[in-house]
């Protein structure tokens, strides 16, 4: 906004500039607005990405006020021909944004009454820029609900096909990053499905809780004209209309809770990130990333840096700082609009282009994420990684579970004191720790074997994955839009 | 946690104290943990609150185990009446929770095993404290959305009644805090109804969303040992289960979720605590409070302050940081569960215990306010909030809005002049501004005529509140569980 | 960012573009770039804005380099000549930035060497972007803690003006927006500075801590060429060197730093802010704002809002959300430099434009405020605001304080019930409460006699008001910069 | 607070129980509060911790009030006497706090007065609570600050020793997880030193500011006795007073201060922790932790899992959150003194207690990390990571380094495709790249050349380590309290 390139020693001296043009609000004011002021307070630099809903609120305006004989039908016309032009000379890049006339609101109605005159100003009747405002918003937050959907969607089923691939590939299971027990990396990536399927369904939640217009609340109270909101709602295809005119106007419920679905899905994808990135270390090497997502360094020329993902993961502190924003610009204030409200756009439009453009490059880059699969056998075979197995095998013998967890402890100790894993041991020495050990201990003690055996529903075994993505192909159909 | 009530200066030469009881963790660890470090890492302090569903959770598990042959019914029966016995030793007080044990499951095991022997150690096969933990929460937390809602309710019928009684009473509606126009005070409270039925509708997506199953994920991978979820889950009440055992043990997602919607919450009860703050001041004298909900000075004796709304507001700060604090907890944990995850249950907590109060607070106090009906009214006289209502009025008569506002604005600057409401002047004062104004400009500039002209939906009309509050009562019923 | 000016649809099957130009880091990449991941990753558009910071650590870095032997004269010359015209190109709007080029520093290296030649590819020698950028941050840094600390003290200057006139101006002051004792608005007013006078300070701090120069760490390790970083540190005026490389590249806890003390700020602007809204209100009528800034409403004509406060309120929220961007966004880094970092710099940009705004506003509206005393003082007398010198009287006279206290307490709900204000009681009524009280009485029941009595330091009777505002202007001279 | 341990469904129909105790705010009000808001708004669960600061504080009014003639020597007598008997009662559990009495403040001057009769109901002649919980905290915060400084030295020492140990150890440097260059241990220690360094400067910083005395400012407006604050100020050992009463009641930025240098002392933290887990890992092996710092898994024997690094990681999100806390809890609100304020105290001193534990854990844990030499040289001799020194050592030959940095990359490709590091290669090989390269490369490929090379100030050779150590100790005694 206030986009001072280079802060510079204030200088105090200086006499404050007013401008010269006429603002909008008429004939109250004896004083002309100081300059600076005038651009601190405007919103027109960031609010003009919502020309194309401005627009489309206000052909859905004239439309009902021609309807309930507010408008003629010539000035009807007038100004339906009249945004179309200036619709298409803003999309062409030839419309001049004026600092002086504040908003896009502003803009538009002024461009328009240049256009086509008197019927340009009474296109207002019946509204004002604060349920304009509002009706922008949220008809731009269904668009952005929907992109993100659609790109969430696309990563989603990119992580179904990449699991496919491998629901019988072994990779260690990791808790507290130490070898915990074998599992399948198709069963890993559908912990990831899982994960973002749940920010897809809070997407849905929220488009059907923001779809509500508030066109129609006015300043605050309503309008003295005979509206009918259902005409308006019908053509813009809203659900249902805000109930309230004071709540209408005032409240941004919905920009919050998008910000914060946002924040939870960045969190997502900052800890499949800190993966990605774990695993392309040398120390890993897990996987392998196209080029097309990694830099280099301007000064090591061996680095391979896995630029996408530790961004993507960056950006969660933008996610995170923008829900915070909206939060605290809430706090406290009393009904119905504030000025505070224009602090609104900037952090929620941050938080649609950063979940938009990180969603957009995870779908991109994850099924083309290149597995090391010798690397994750030999790491997961590492670690006494089928020790709970060995337990378990030892309960099937009749030891109650805490026993068995004991004897195992001690088996383990004696294979970092031998670096011998359990499989590795004769069948001699683990009977030296419970002598209800027998051959068929080994068994038990493979990677195979100890996936396999955690076939039901959720767990590690390929055919468990198997039915998994099965069963995940169909939630997804109806994750954000049920029916 | 790590009670440190007084701060103290560190004594860098201590020697650290060790603890002589056996961790139960068994053989593997040749050091036993220092007592500082076992303080600060136990969770029994906080986790212990969770012991019904901890104890619930164990019941089920049990007897799946036995269904699938695991457990005999002697061991089932004696664990059922252990878990019983410890059960109401807890709830009247006669158990000793131990820091050594580490968390509330751990006490709770080792109580079982000492009352009832080795059946106590078999309880934990086919489990993992991971999965454990994680039902317990979701437990929990399934009963926290159900008691805020029950709350929340509460509170939005208590609006209900109060609107029903000032469907026609008027004060003035504020933008920037100057009067705009006058609304009814019924219209303003049910601006609040329709805050707070969203953040009911958002509490029963959450409790949708968590109340599925993670039991049978055990420590990460699932479990060898051939459990049968469904019963489980059935004995639970759960909709269904996690259908990927990662997911379940290391997401914290419905967690932030919650702490989101009781953000969102607050958010809505400090501008509502806000307006009562100014309302009650000397300057707005519009309602008073109660005394239970307010309290005096120390020093000044005249003090009568509104200290619940106040309290409330200020509990916005706590609803804000516990949803920062699990939001950075969980950014860029690598999968399955760390240890980190140990601190997501405080600040959960502290939401679930903050909604719950400050829903209480508002539900027992908003119905109790009592309303100063003459001096909304006097207030809303003053400030030309008809003014918009004398613009409507000449482009019904003909002139462009834009024109028309640039008239009325004219009128004011004289009004302010002379200090002169718009229904103080003379006819022939305000025709001198516009010549087509005539006698029954008077009907529009009274507060009932400007009222009384909003009666779409959503508008602030008498009528029309009535309208929405009857649809309320219909909303209300289906907005936290539509079955 | 990534702009996406209009969220749309994502097209699921679209091939990546790849780009043609040639990435800078050589030959080790096989595949070139995606052109949205190109995007995604660039930082050029927001980094730009510290290119004169940027160059002029590449002079000094050149001029080092000669001084050492490892470039020619004749190189340094071509450089320096080179660098000066790349900055007055870009100062005049004659430079083009490219996306492909990333950031400003491959920016500008490729712009000289298209100018120069290879005496250009020499600059980099022995530095790496990421000490090139932790140094160019940490120069834009102390310019913005210089240009903030200026509108700071010049704010703080118009406070004490402001203060100066209004050392006998009374007003109520308020506790829980109850009426509680008489206050001078002077008094008032300096409780503004003290506020403002703390957050200079700890600019002061902060300027301090970040005045070391990264330059010689290099990637991360320093450099292997035998630089001799305290000339390059005296070019470029840095207090000292970075004492570690590896510090010297990671870390950003500067930049949250500054971030916090742009929260903690306009937390206190926030506060201000909210008394001036609250003030403007027809409710309190204490203040008036001039018109430029105000502004009015576009369907309300008699409005007239106070825009530049409640903006400013509303811009508590980018602070915070900044602040927590960046908390994020370091947490669980490991060392040394991670892609990460790119997203450091638009919340921290945004922090210093907010910082610089809101003071500079309200430096400018500060001493514009116009006064209403008559109501200031009218609003004092109402609400027993001399209840507690009464108390006091009547400790004065023996009585406990808590005893006094009570007395007080019965005097005022008389005065409730009859409407009396206690100066308004006869003698005679207030002896019925207590029979010490005698004529002398009345002196302490003025708003004088009350505000008068407090005249210890730090009261607020203007003779202490005087004495702090005097001792507040040589506060001032030494508060940012000490000595 | 409100410690619903258990969330049950709320009774709409429970009628509010009214509590029978005479509050202490007398005769004022008609009605008693009810019970649930007595409990809502009470204090004394968390404000009871500054007891002690409460009673230093009384004692040194009292003293003040005697020298200047309003109490008597006997009332002073007896009031010191009766303080110190109930600091003891408290200290030996033999105090019981009451919830009816709201907060530490009401519950010690209410067992004053029952002890030793009407001298306790003079204590609080000339003061208000608004100014006693004010110094409180101060007192309170002071004392953490030292606390913490404490440990936080104990820390930087422990550092010190570990460097040391380790300046010639060679590990491999990371940038975004990839292997950069080889650095000395040593090194990387020491940067964890500077940025811990900073945290105990701030700590100072925030320290003197804070050290000011609020006492004197009463309810808002100071005190129509004539108090001498200078006698209480040097009691206390406050640097100054608080210049302005109306500031000294109402703000807090000295809280949010000291939660932001916690916050970012945490994040300091919690990247230390990263890399202490991600160094016990399998994968990188490159240190031990003892056992007392770690614990197992219920379920899997072989576990030893980094529980301290990863919950003091996982604490980083608390200190984030009181941070927010606070700054939320302080916005927009007009001054002086509001209710909401009650709130600062536990997220405060759940701060402190945070940056205590975690400080102390670390300072215990870091001392005794053991380092597998072994596994951090073979690292850091994968990886290229001497490539930039080949570029370095070409640039001395002549290229510039942009041409240098493209032939080393060709080097590393060829390298990548077989298998191959930089100094296995043959000289021919080599020369293959550029014919400028000659047998003496070989001297600078090596681990020890390249971390030898880098010894200005700043670099990682062992010399420079050395130095950097010998600086740090002198540093580190001024940190704090430069005196």
């Amino acid at each position: 906004m206030n986009s001072t390139d280079q802060p510079t020693q204030a200088d105090g001296n200086a006499a404050p500039q007013t401008s010269t043009t006429n603002s909008q609000w008429g004939g109250r004011f004896s004083e002309s607005t100081d300059e600076f002021v005038q651009a601190f307070t405007a919103s027109v630099q960031f609010d003009q990405r919502m020309y194309r809903q401005d627009i489309a609120g206000s052909r859905a305006h004239a439309t009902m006020l021609a309807r309930i004989g507010v408008l003629s039908e010539e000035d009807l016309a007038a100004i339906i021909g009249g945004l179309d032009a200036i619709e298409t000379d803003i999309a062409e890049g030839n419309f001049t944004w004026s600092i002086a006339l504040e908003d896009v609101h502003m803009n538009i109605e002024a461009a328009l009454t240049a256009r086509i005159g008197d019927a340009g100003k009474r296109l207002h009747t019946g509204r004002s820029r604060n349920d304009q405002v509002a009706t922008d918003i949220r008809l731009y937050m269904r668009d952005a609900c929907d992109a993100s959907a659609g790109e969430c969607t696309r990563l989603l089923e990119g992580l179904l096909t990449l699991a496919q691939k491998h629901t019988a590939t072994i990779m260690p299971g990791f808790t507290h990053l130490q070898t915990a027990q074998p599992v399948t990396f198709g069963h890993h990536v559908m912990a990831w499905f899982e994960m973002l399927l749940r920010d897809l369904e809070r997407l849905g939640d929220t488009r059907r809780r923001l779809n509500r217009m508030p066109l129609g609340a006015a300043a605050l109270a309503g309008t003295s004209y005979p509206i009918d909101r259902e005409v308006t709602r019908e053509l813009l295809q809203f659900d249902a209309v805000c109930e309230n005119s004071l709540d209408a106007v005032s409240d941004r419920d919905f920009a919050i809770e998008f910000c914060s679905n946002t924040a939870i899905c960045l969190m997502h994808l900052s800890r499949i990130a800190e993966e990605l990135v774990l695993w392309m270390s040398a120390q890993f090497r897990f996987i392998d990333l196209p080029d097309r997502f990694c830099t280099g360094s301007s000064i090591m020329p061996q680095k391979k840096n896995p630029d996408v993902p530790e961004l993507v993961r960056g950006k969660t502190g933008r996610a995170y700082g923008n829900l915070m924003s909206l939060l605290t610009l809430m706090k406290s204030q009393p009904l119905a609009y504030n000025k505070d409200n224009q602090e609104d756009k900037e952090p929620l439009f941050d938080s649609v282009d950063t979940l938009l453009g990180c969603l957009r490059a995870f779908a991109d880059m994850l099924p083309a994420i290149q597995v090391r699969e010798d690397s994750m056998r030999a790491a997961a075979r590492d670690g006494f990684s089928t020790a709970t197995d060995l337990a378990d095998y030892l309960v099937r013998k009749g030891l109650a579970f805490r026993d068995a967890h004991e004897v195992v402890g001690s088996a383990v100790a004696h294979g970092v004191q031998h670096s011998l894993d359990l499989a590795d041991m004769s069948l001699e020495v683990l009977q030296g720790f419970d002598e209800r050990i027998e051959a068929d201990v080994f068994d038990v003690l493979t990677l195979e074997g100890s996936v396999n055996a955690r076939r039901h529903i959720g767990g590690t075994a390929p055919e468990a994955v198997s039915g998994a993505i099965e069963r995940a192909r169909t939630r997804l159909l109806s994750a954000y839009m049920p029916n």
